[in-house]
C-alpha cells in the first residue's frame, strides 16, 4: 500500500463533507479522499486480493476484500489526521462510498460478479460498515461510479444524457439520461461492449458474434493489427514484433503509431471508425450531448479523435437536423471510479443516481 | 371524420381531470378524450392533410395540420357535451396533448420532422391554443408520447425501466429510464431502428448498411421473404404470389403464417431471432425490466413471441445471474398515442417526461 499526495495544493482549505471513495478494480484497489468539491484530499492503493475460483460463493474470498477496502479507508484517514490538511480531520469523513465491479443490490450486497470470483452474496456495505465503527457505507457498481465521477467533475459535467465510454480490454459503459445515473432494472445497464455490430463478426467469449468490443477495445486493436500484419499492412510493426503476425499485440500498433507510423495509424483508423459505429447506435437510442472516452486506449485515440469525429457525423442519423454531439477524452483517468465512489457516499444508499446537491 | 364510441361501458362516472389527446400520424390523425383514470370517453379521428414536398416550410401544409388537429380536438368537445357522460362537459376538458411525428422543441415548435413534410418549424402548441380559445396545450413526439400510454396504462405499467418498441415499416422507440421517459438532450432518443447490427447487412434508405430495421420490421420481413423465395423455401406463398420471388410482400408471409404455413413460419421465425438480437443488444446498454412491442406488426409476432423470448435469452448477457426480462405485447394498440398525448397534457409543457400523477 502507497501512501497519498496528500492535500490537493491548489486549495487551501477543505470545502463541504470530507468522504472516501474506494474503486475495487480486478488487479487493485484505489481509495482517495475527497472533499465536497471533488477536490482528492489523499490517495491510497493496495492490491487486489487474489480470490476463489469461479463458482465459489462469498467466503474468505469475500473476508479478503472487505479487509483490504477497510485497510485503504483507514489509511486515508489517518493522513488526512497526519498531513492536517485544514479542516480534514479523521472526524470529518462522513461516509465510504464503495465501487466494485459486479451488479449491487440496494441493500449493497454484491449479486453478480464475473470478474470478482467469490464475491457474489458479499454483503459488501453491512461488512464494511461494521469493519469501520459504523461509518456509513454506500456500495454501487464500478463503471456507475466512474461515470458519477465524469459526469459531476470531469468531460461530462452540465450535461443532461451523457454516455461514458471506458475502452479497456473491452468496453464498458455508463449513462446519464434525464440528468440521473441510468442503472437500469437491475444494476446492469451500460453493457455496451457486448452490442452486436456485426452479426457474422468474430466471435465473442460471451458467446456471441460480432460485439462491439471486438473491434472498438484493446483486444479488438490486436486483432485488427494481427490481420493487418497477415495481410502485408502493418511490415514496420510485424518485423519489430519478430515476424509472426500472431504474436503483434495492440501496444505494437499504439507505439508505431504514436511514432508516426502511417501503416499503424490506418489500423488505428479502422479501430476509430468501428468505434465511431458503435457511438453512433447509442446515440440513436439515448441521443446524449456527449460522449466521454476514458480507459487505456485512450492515449491511442488522441491521434485518431477527428477521424472518429468525421465518421460519427457520417453515421449517425438526423445529422443535418441535430446540433453537434461532443466527442470528449475523460478528464478524471484512472481516477474517476474513485471520485465517483466518494460522491456517491454523499447520498442515501437508496437514491444513487441524483448529482449530489 | 368520425364519430367517438362514446363513453367507456365499463365506467358509471368520470374520474380525474379529463383531457384530449391527438396522434397525428402520417397518414390520419386520431383524437380521443380520456379521464384521468385513462379511460377513454369519445374517439375521432380524421386524414393527415397531404402537406408541402421535403424541403418546404411551415407554411400552408402547417395550416391544414392544425386545422385538422382543431377540428378533431372540438369533435371530441362536442361529444362529451352531447353524449351526457357525468361530469365530462366540454368545460371539463383541460388541456390538449398532441403527438406529432418529429422533434419538438420545450416551446412546441417542431423541429425537425422528415416524416410531415413542411411541418419543419411549425408552432403547434402557439398555434392550436390560439386557435382552441387559448385551451392550453402540451406538444410532443409521437414515440415519446406512444412509450407514455404504454407506460402509464398499458404493457408497460409499473415498471422503473421499459422500452417500447413499435414494429411498423421500419423499427421506432421509446425509453423509460429511472422512471422517467426519456426524450434525450435534444428530444431524438429513441430512434432504435438505425442501430448497426449487421456491418455488412443490406444498404437502409438512412443511408448506413444493417441497420436493425432492415431486419425485424414490416419491410425487413418482405426483404427474409423475398430471399426465401428466391432460394425455394417459400413455394405456397410464391404460387399465390404469382411466382415472381419479388411481388412477395410482408403480408403475404403473416398470412400464409398465420394460417398454419410451416415455411411462411419458419421466415416468420427469422425475423423474430432479428428482433430478439436487437432487444438483447437494448438490454445489454438499458437494463429494461419489459419490452413491450407494439405497431403493425404485433398481430403476426404473437406466433414466434416464444422463439423470440428463447433467442432473447440466449442472446442477451449475463442471463445467469439476470431475472426474467419481461417482452410483453402492446396493451393499447394504435390507441397508444394519442391515450399518452392525453396524459401529456395533465403536466407542465416543460416537464414531460415524468408520470402523470
Amino acid at each position: 500500500m502507497t501512501g497519498g499526495p496528500g492535500p490537493d495544493p491548489r486549495r487551501g482549505a477543505v470545502a463541504g463533507p470530507v468522504t472516501v471513495g474506494i474503486d475495487v478494480g480486478g488487479t487493485k484497489i484505489l481509495g482517495l479522499a475527497v472533499d465536497g468539491t471533488g477536490a482528492v484530499l489523499a490517495e491510497a492503493k493496495a492490491p487486489t486480493p487474489r480470490l476463489l475460483p469461479p463458482g465459489s460463493s462469498g467466503g474468505p474470498g469475500g473476508d479478503a476484500v472487505i479487509e483490504t477496502v477497510a485497510l485503504v479507508a483507514e489509511r486515508l484517514i489517518d493522513a488526512l489526521d497526519a498531513e492536517a490538511v485544514p479542516g480534514a480531520t479523521s472526524a470529518a469523513v462522513s461516509a465510504v462510498g464503495v465501487g466494485v465491479p459486479g451488479m449491487v443490490d440496494d441493500a449493497g450486497i454484491l449479486r453478480f460478479a464475473p470478474n470478482l470470483p467469490g464475491g457474489e452474496g458479499l454483503d459488501v456495505r453491512g461488512r464494511l460498515s461494521k469493519r469501520l465503527g459504523n461509518l456509513s457505507v454506500v456500495v454501487d457498481n464500478d463503471a456507475t461510479c466512474a461515470v458519477m465521477g465524469e459526469w459531476v467533475y470531469g468531460a461530462a459535467a452540465g450535461a443532461t444524457d451523457a454516455v461514458v465510454v471506458t475502452l479497456g480490454t473491452g468496453i464498458g459503459g455508463g449513462l446519464v439520461v434525464n440528468g440521473r445515473v441510468a442503472r437500469g432494472a437491475l444494476g446492469f445497464a451500460g453493457e455496451i461492449g457486448h452490442m452486436v455490430v456485426d452479426r457474422s463478426g468474430p466471435a465473442c467469449p460471451c458467446g456471441k458474434r460480432g460485439c462491439w468490443e471486438r473491434f472498438a477495445s484493446g483486444s479488438g486493436l490486436g486483432r485488427l493489427a494481427r490481420e493487418a500484419a497477415h495481410a502485408g499492412r502493418l511490415d514496420d510493426v510485424l518485423r519489430r514484433a519478430g515476424g509472426d503476425p500472431e504474436s503483434v499485440r495492440a501496444e505494437d500498433v499504439t507505439t508505431a503509431a504514436g511514432a508516426g507510423d502511417p501503416a499503424a495509424q490506418a489500423v488505428l483508423e479502422e479501430l476509430g471508425w468501428w468505434l465511431a459505429l458503435g457511438l453512433a447506435n447509442l446515440a440513436n437510442i439515448l441521443d446524449p450531448s456527449v460522449f466521454v472516452l476514458g480507459g487505456g486506449l485512450v492515449d491511442a485515440l488522441d491521434l485518431v479523435i477527428e477521424p472518429v469525429r468525421t465518421a460519427f457525423d457520417d453515421l449517425v442519423e438526423g445529422r443535418r437536423g441535430r446540433p453537434e454531439v461532443m466527442i470528449r477524452l475523460a478528464a478524471l483517468g484512472e481516477r474517476a471510479g474513485a471520485v465517483g465512489a466518494g460522491l456517491l457516499a454523499r447520498r442515501d444508499h437508496r437514491d444513487r443516481s441524483g448529482r449530489p446537491d
